[in-house]
């Protein structure tokens, strides 16, 4: 069976001394947060993480969620009610919400730390709670006086949940397909009619009332076609306590993730209530699509966390084979066999995970502050600037942090060799949840045309990203980081800096070009674009996960420097965490050499195929008489 | 709903055009082998696949092998019995088996075609001939005359099935560690006691009997320790008609191919009669075990081609989105949606898998063909030269075929999006059953160790295959194929050449100065070697399947510069190639620039961190009263 424990020595790390999040207390909203309070609520967290939602992990993924066709309504797992009742009872819901509705007003970074102990402890648990920060923060945001005082105090509780209802069978990505309709009533709401599909915790027995945010389409003549016609609407499963005519038609068997309930829902004239502006529903949805997608990423980092630990405890305790360096010499056959962490490539296996997932942490809680600042710093610009980073930052959070939590569920099972394939063990789980994570709330396609197209080429975020990572270079040097270190990032975001301003030079070209009636064709450049996004992606996620180490690497050297007084855990600690740097700049960030050859490539070698020369034939087989006069003339 | 159609065009270009096997008939023993009975075969084998089994697969992984605990036995899923009668009495079992024991002695390349399509439309059906076929080679190369007499007919007419039983509890990768206990009767038999684990195919319902080939340690005084004293046992499930005592106590619960039993065998007193010479059991296991290793790959290869095309199929018919380059431009927000094939980045994950599995082909074809040769060529030269190729080849086609399945099947899943995270789509089958290849028959980190180890330190493989590499450098030259190709897999050889010359040399260096008494550390070498042996086979395996595709491309090539009199058909299958072969060159080959770097490194930056480190702590979170005097110092 698996084990989780809370990595709170890492966590405390990168807030407290590497983030100094203590500092936050100058803001005014995050007064009395301090690295005593961080250490309390991390140490708590993990308890409930690991005591309570852990050992429901293996039982609710066997155990799956019940959908009741009489009821049209889903049940969940055994222990799944008593845990929520827990995470609400600890006033957790609320932990970062706002205190006019009830909550704690705790920055969302500290709030981060919880979202990863719950995803390594139970990513399918973790996902009724997510949802309903999304749901809190587009009312929090769009919605009215009189929606905000009937709907968030609730939400804040925990006594009621929430849900995104995008998606419909026949649109996902393209939401400007979206067909379920909303017909104006006299009363000033609406009556919803449609099918979403895939929504995550559409129904379950662990609230009372679930707060569905629907995007509709006004049933109105003056409505946009397209996705400029899409408006956004709240739909409680009860209003007032009488049942609205929303229901689960049924959930869908998945490869993972079985505890939480993934409904198709069914709207049936259920009423429903406009959330913003009529035909702005896209730009509500936003609110929650990206604090969804830093979600997302946590999961990831919570099962790649989880993973690791596993394969680790599992590479001590089991022993196969002799040192490949003895074997060589004159160890006899029968000599003990080791613990396979004495093998190199057994090692090699447990440090890309770990360096990706340490970097992952420091990447996602230095995000997660960036959206404080970004909403509570009370110098503008300071606001300006972090809101700039955490835009460019929160789609390589999402894809690059999910992409590599697959793999890193799979290197875990790897090291476990078939044990790891069977059950038992509880390591499939993890590639099997951890699998969604590279799809949903935009796949990880999406996120690389997201980066490349509109944060880098559009909105130009790529330099004041620059800006920041220059500075910590130089943190770093001044503290002593090896140089090779420092050049192994920069060498990289040079690569990356030089790609995009070739790309934005090309657009900037042809736009004028265009404009001037020259055959300018900017639409070629974009399409070059999005034919190496997603290498795109991965050099930025290697530029900035580099980064992240050099941030920790300066202040594990600063530490290092002066042991004097300190305990051996202690030492250890930041001797580990130099090792790891190493590793990631040694054997990961060489990646950036392959990106930096295919990014010289564009769409042209992607679209040289007509699409339907994609499927292979059984045509040519008839042809078989003609004989071969050119390629080997005989077998060899 | 998956589909499969065998990629037949590509089978008979890859067998007809490029490995001309037709010239096979050259040798006795295939005589009449030539392309026209190369196509029937595939055709008709095609068939089976598409139409028998391959409808098998979905409801045989829902419903699953049954243990029946009363008596110790497993049921198969339902129409797999039936499935098995059809390709036992087409004859298939014994194709590529020995005409003295009522085989049909065609060549193995052959057989790997049969191979791809059954491990494409079924790869848990598959696995139990597959099974067998190890079986028969062990008994074949080892077994006594009375031996194949008694067992090889009925393995070659399917009647009987044989399985591999190597694994225990305590050992899976370290064979040394075998308890298992054969006591020599006073018949010249032995009774064989210990539990065996995840023993594919130990036990089912399709054939009357199965034959056990079983490593086991001699209870005798003079019974070497470890690895040395393991001797390969025949034990049948039934011994003359009666039932032996031999059980399967339990099958084990698996991410995946759920329709192939996986069993602990509890052999209790069986009745065994040894298989070769005692204690040189693991040199009969080899030769299982290496034709096994080809087998997985082929495994591999048969999901990748799978994935591919319901891949392809889902993106010609899911309409999403409007092309980049128009959005760019003024087409209005509801423009009808383009079929996602037409966006570069679906193109790109496409193109990936299509550009790989076609030089998985290729090479897994190219390699059967070197076993026929160093089976059955008349010319001992070839002979050997082949059996060199073969040695090198094997760990590749294991490992890189497999690593690439399971990036392959989750890479169509990613083009499903959300739809193929669920059961009913079947993708997500594909990444589940792939996912046990990357482990059995050698786990991808032994591949690797075995190539950089045994065949290129040790046995100096890569000359002999570089020599290959050249011929078809040459040939494809010759056949105008553009240098940038040339170049692109000439470099990267030359790359592989560099890093292994230096090893060598190393290990050269060293051995001779532990032999003069100077300080000479040969094993520091070797766990340098181990450090980086999976970037070593990711680079050879890079190469290699680049030397495919310019093996493919000259005869594209060649057949495009003449393309009068040919239907459009043929036309567009070798411009396909060609196109094909361009990606394979500018995105994948590339990754050959990195794996450069990180092979400069050895064994240091692995070994660096003690192993009771790896584990996270939660020790330093209590001492949390630090002030912080370094690291940054404010939250920014």
């Amino acid at each position: 069976m698996p084990t989780y424990k809370a990595p709170l020595d890492d966590m405390r790390f990168v807030l407290n001394d590497v983030l100094c999040v203590s500092s936050l207390a100058q803001i005014p909203a995050f007064a009395g947060v301090d690295d005593a309070t961080t250490a309390q609520f991390l140490t708590e967290v993990a308890k409930l993480a690991e005591d309570v939602l852990f050992p429901l992990n293996a039982s609710g993924d066997r155990e799956g969620c019940l959908h009741h066709r009489d009821t049209r309504s889903v049940t969940t797992p055994k222990g799944f009610k008593e845990a929520y009742r827990q995470f609400c009872e600890a006033g957790l819901p609320g932990f970062a919400c706002d205190p006019d509705y009830g909550g704690l007003g705790m920055p969302a970074v500290l709030n981060t730390a919880l979202s990863e102990m719950f995803c390594s402890a139970n990513m399918a648990f973790g996902m009724y709670p997510g949802l309903s920060h999304g749901a809190y923060n587009a009312l929090h945001e769009y919605g009215t006086a009189e929606q905000k005082q009937k709907y968030l105090p609730k939400l804040v509780s925990g006594e009621w949940t929430g849900t995104m209802c995008l998606t419909e069978p026949q649109c996902g990505t393209d939401l400007g397909l979206i067909k379920t309709k909303a017909v104006p009533q006299a009363d000033g709401s609406y009556k919803i009619t449609g099918t979403k599909i895939f929504i995550s915790a559409g129904d379950h027995d662990l609230a009372e009332n679930i707060i569905h945010l629907v995007l509709a389409r006004i049933d109105a003549p003056d409505t946009p076609a397209g996705i400029r016609g899409i408006s956004l609407f709240v739909v409680p499963k009860f209003t007032d306590g009488a049942r609205n005519d929303v229901y689960c038609g049924r959930i869908e068997e998945k490869m993972g993730i079985h505890a939480n309930s993934t409904c198709e829902m069914n709207f049936e004239a259920a009423q429903g209530w406009l959330v913003g502006e009529a035909h702005k529903g896209m730009r509500a949805m936003f609110v929650m699509m990206n604090e969804a997608r830093l979600g997302v990423g946590l999961q990831g980092l919570g099962i790649s966390e989880v993973a690791y630990q596993n394969a680790v405890t599992y590479a001590q305790d089991r022993k196969q084979g002799q040192p490949i360096d003895q074997k060589a010499g004159s160890a006899p056959d029968d000599a003990a066999a080791v613990a396979i962490i004495n093998h190199p490539d057994v090692r090699r296996e447990l440090l890309t995970i770990r360096a990706q997932t340490e970097g992952a942490r420091m990447l996602a809680y230095w995000t997660a502050l960036q959206l404080d600042l970004s909403q509570k710093s009370p110098d503008a610009a300071a606001k300006k600037k972090a809101k700039a980073l955490l835009d460019f930052l929160t789609p390589i959070v999402k894809a690059h942090m999910t992409d590599n939590a697959v793999d890193h569920a799979n290197a875990a099972m790897q090291v476990f060799g078939g044990h790891g394939y069977i059950r038992e063990h509880g390591i499939e789980q993890y590639a099997r949840d951890a699998r969604i994570t590279r799809i949903y709330e935009g796949t990880n396609g999406i996120q690389a045309l997201d980066l490349i197209g509109r944060k880098v080429l559009k909105e130009n975020l790529l330099p004041g990203y620059l800006d920041a990572l220059d500075d910590d270079l130089r943190a770093a040097k001044d503290a002593g980081v090896d140089g090779d270190m420092l050049s192994s990032v920069s060498r990289a975001a040079a690569i990356l800096k030089r790609i995009t301003r070739r790309l934005r030079f090309r657009v900037i070209r042809e736009t004028i070009k265009a404009k001037i009636g020259l055959r300018g064709d900017p639409g070629a450049v974009l399409r070059d674009g999005a034919g190496v996004s997603v290498d795109y992606l991965r050099l930025a996620s290697l530029v900035v996960i580099g980064h992240m180490w050099l941030k920790m690497a300066a202040v594990a050297a600063a530490r290092l420097s002066d042991t004097a007084g300190e305990s051996a855990e202690t030492r250890h600690f930041y001797e580990t965490k130099m090792q790891t740097a190493a590793f990631y700049m040694k054997r990961v960030m060489p990646q950036s050499a392959a990106l930096a050859e295919t990014l010289r490539d564009g769409a042209g070698v992607l679209m040289a195929t007509p699409a339907e020369r994609f499927a292979h034939t059984q045509t040519n087989i008839a042809e078989i008489t003609r004989p071969i006069t050119t390629g080997e003339k005989k077998a060899s």
